[in-house]
């Protein structure tokens, strides 16, 4: 970690800064420049507080040399991670289509969807069935009867099922559960992180919508320090100004941009993303262009009357259509 | 509520979305343009899922007449509420100052802040106890020990505290706590804001990072729709793409545009914010002078040795002349 | 065009709006609704300055039900434009890479890498003549003698060239150029756009760095309504939150939406979006998948050296590796 | 300037960027880690252009030690500059409210409006001639007559005059205009900047729509590099993706920020970011509490009929009214 210290700072409190630094069990190596100064700081510097540092007032800038991640950091595990769930697998040249409802509505309907999808080649089904909406007079999901449905269609059709948690109190409801998402609103509720790191569940961690790529990396670390290494990574759109003609803007540079920092496998929520089913599978290719490890996409049997998110889902027949192109681009992309 | 169709909207489909949004309870107007139809739906569309009738390909886009917030409103509730919490209150010209450290540390400590922070005119202590840490490996809070702590303090001067719930499972340790803080990262952490809406504590509501003016008004309807009418909301900087010379970017074009929407009490927390000490005042005087109900400041007596967040913080002297300050201004307001 | 007026709206206020409408030759349909009125305009609105009606105080928010973009409009354009210059040929199912160094440096330079890039499968040769750099101290670009060496190359290899205009005094010297660029700090620049809507010159309009969807769009509209119909829209990245990985972030949902939108070719520039050649080719299959006409790509013989945007660029070589993966993905999208 | 270099950077190409660095006339010291090494960079790195180092491929981050900019730094120029125009005076302690129409329509309107700004303590008058509009079919100013009826207010009232340059081939009919402003969409426009720098005007630089600090400081660098030291900056509401209830948000911690960077005066225009007449005053309180060297604020005698953002605009009465409040913030301040 490098500190640049301003212009004016005097060297009392220069002193006081080094010595607090090593006080932290840090050697400082000082170097004094024309008109600044200059500190380098060597040890375990994942553990210094970056912004408390760079919030005090004779300090310019701080930069870090090492990442603040260790766990999910490529440099120290470069094979890529393969997360396995029952029959499924995802990372390390495991390609996987995950696909199901926004919400779960009735047996017949999530049995019959997955049914479709995994005809049409996916390999986990998903479904909510606990739901984050904004108003809470929205439909908020079956809740428990959600996951006993959820499971119904695990054991028709075999695919491992993923789903969202939304409050750690419900944890024992998903014992039977393959995958527990993290959704965009609790990527940094850390305590559930903490919670969900003693399990030895796959994650699928979903990155906040106004997250960095360092935020979403420290979120699976604080999953990894806790002790539970399947963590997947998940792109599903960022805010930004333009929310006319998509409601989030996906990010896909993401995809090599993790690719290369981290081991864990990432996956593209393209769904979500634009929230319009003629942008998913478009966006769909490029994502899988773009290297991901997998691509969630909402498909539901009747999307003019799913309780929510409807009509950015495809039908079961557009799902097969946009999962052969996908499949297509990945031939190519090997071939 | 007004949906306009696009151009090329089959009358078959038209039809079928005109008979789903009656299903819904909802009265419907047809008006046939030229080019386009535009439906006008009556009836309680509060709880119409807007961003679903969004996402239908026959409609281009969707506007609401009527908000989607109720509770909140100003339109239905036209005074301003005025939140009491012990001595002190805020909202309906109660002007009050919060301040203390952003980190419990020792009894010294946070009893010390406590009596300097009255001194200069504080009405309520704030302090951390649950602290949240983008890095697993960054201090954590003192957690329950600070909460007792806090208590002392709160002994010592009479001052109400103000403290942060990370995770709802420790709600039975704020029994006397007088106001529940409700963090950036946890404002859409629906569940949360659902028990909290069962409980009679007033709940500081903070702006997400991201968040709109409108989900911020939302997660204030949660709570208020479980049944809690007492609620703070507080503006805090959300993410922009400047990042450089301040930590976030404070909105307080928020401040006004709030007291029109909702009779709620609006605070502003400028240590946040910025990120750095020199920032706070001028944010300070900003926003007394935008109308805020109160203002939220860090203060520490030993910033740089502060365990978090520390040179944003402000000394005891520094507050007391920053106090002083807002005063004037909150004079020249009213004169 | 559908005004919602605030509650309290008077019956004066809103009929001197009315009144003010219909002198602007728009037909006026109110409609009273239980709380609020409603107001449906009818006649040409694209003419009309819906930004002014917003803002006035009794009005609640205004919905446009037609573009206010008629000329780029797919609606009344279906068929796909085909811009050509010279043998190259863009939009319609012609696709096309534009390739070539961020700056001219020597003829040398500027000739090699053209027959390269021709030999990799360019159809167009890139190159800055006039460079726009944030710093007055950093390298501004060659100037007229830039296009000079460009039109060798030209001459050279027979690929048409695409060069930078930044300042209008200079469009003389732009007479053999084949497409002019217009870049994202000029992208509202509206006297330049009009006076190259007299020309007839292709003209590649890049997205502003900030830019709506709407605004790229109108822009054009500014090009085509002073009589120039060749226009290529390029996406080369929005300015968002995240700058530590990648330098903007490429938003390629913006492919599938302006496909939709209007019948003017797209491009995308993956090399000024992400700042980083190992990104470059995965954000240009991406962009090839998700239906791009064409793909931009930064290519410099000696990108340690080059004088702007150096390790952006990919070598000849790996830009010969990128382009076969591109034509690969386009015949998997076709097969 | 520090450049971190990437654990695997290979000690030869290490050695061709040090030698490249050295051939920019820089010194270099390494600094040998135990992962890392770690450059630091001596000599005139305000002209080494950063991102061309920050993107080479064995680099991992540069941070400057010394800003980019030198001539509008407060480092080498500690004293306030005072911008003089005509009879007023803006920065060191001159505080000035600049007031006015978007549009100018009528020598009657244009003249009312200055007599009754004036009358209210402005000290400069605004008005738009050339105006910058999203559609090409929106109303454009009165151009050259535009700038005729401003001359006629100004012989009226003795104000010195502020109006907008949209394209540089127009500067010969600025010639009696006091203070020529850059808008938002041309703050890079870097030639217009250079023209500017060699004129003697002060000129009014407006913060782009997603400008940065930094941006903002080397476009004013720009003019003040070609020879023009009177520049005035001027922030005016940020793209963010809060557009609904404010047209953009207003950054008011730049003041103190840009403050605290450079000598030149600040200036905060809150008519354009809220693009609401009823946020104008609160915002422009704030705006003078957080310390802004002036306020710019549109004022027309007939909002409703203005043929550009009219509601956004105050009427002169409401202005008096705000510039009241606004003096008595003033002295707050300073008592």
């Amino acid at each position: 970690m490098i500190a640049v210290l301003k212009p004016g700072a005097s060297p009392e409190r220069t002193q006081h800064l080094i010595h607090w630094l090593e006080e932290q069990n840090l050697g400082v190596h000082v170097s004094q420049g024309e008109y600044q100064t200059v500190l380098g700081l060597i040890g375990n510097t994942a553990k210094v507080d970056m912004e408390m540092i760079q919030s005090l007032d004779i300090v310019e800038s701080v930069t870090r040399v090492s990442d603040p991640f260790k766990a999910v950091n490529r440099k120290f595990h470069p094979e890529d991670s393969v997360i396995q769930a029952g029959p499924a697998a995802i990372g390390g040249g495991h390609f996987a289509l995950i696909a199901g409802p926004c919400s779960v509505e009735t047996e017949e309907q999530i049995t019959y969807v997955a049914q479709q999808v995994k005809k049409a080649g996916a390999a986990f089904l998903r479904g909510g069935a606990f739901k984050p909406r904004t108003s809470p007079y929205d439909f908020q999901g079956l809740g428990e009867e959600g996951i006993r449905l959820l499971l119904e269609a695990k054991k028709a059709t075999g695919l491992p099922i993923v789903t969202e948690l939304m409050d750690i109190r419900n944890l024992p409801l998903f014992e039977q559960v393959d995958v527990i998402q993290v959704g965009a609103r609790n990527t940094q509720n850390f305590d559930m992180l903490k919670e969900l790191g003693k399990t030895d569940k796959p994650i699928l961690l979903k990155r906040g919508l106004a997250g960095t790529i360092k935020e979403l990396l420290m979120s699976a670390e604080y999953i990894m320090a806790s002790g539970n290494e399947k963590v997947i990574l998940c792109e599903r759109g960022i805010r930004t100004y333009e929310s006319t003609y998509t409601r989030n803007t996906l990010d896909l540079s993401v995809v090599p941009v993790l690719k290369g920092l981290t081991h864990l496998p990432v996956v593209v929520d393209p769904s979500h993303a634009t929230g319009h089913a003629h942008l998913v599978e478009p966006m769909a290719m490029a994502a899988a262009a773009a290297g991901a490890d997998g691509i969630m996409i909402e498909v539901h049997n009747d999307p003019p009357h799913a309780l929510c998110d409807g009509a950015q889902s495809l039908t079961p027949e557009q799902f097969a259509h946009t999962a052969g192109k996908i499949f297509r681009i990945r031939e190519a992309m090997e071939g």
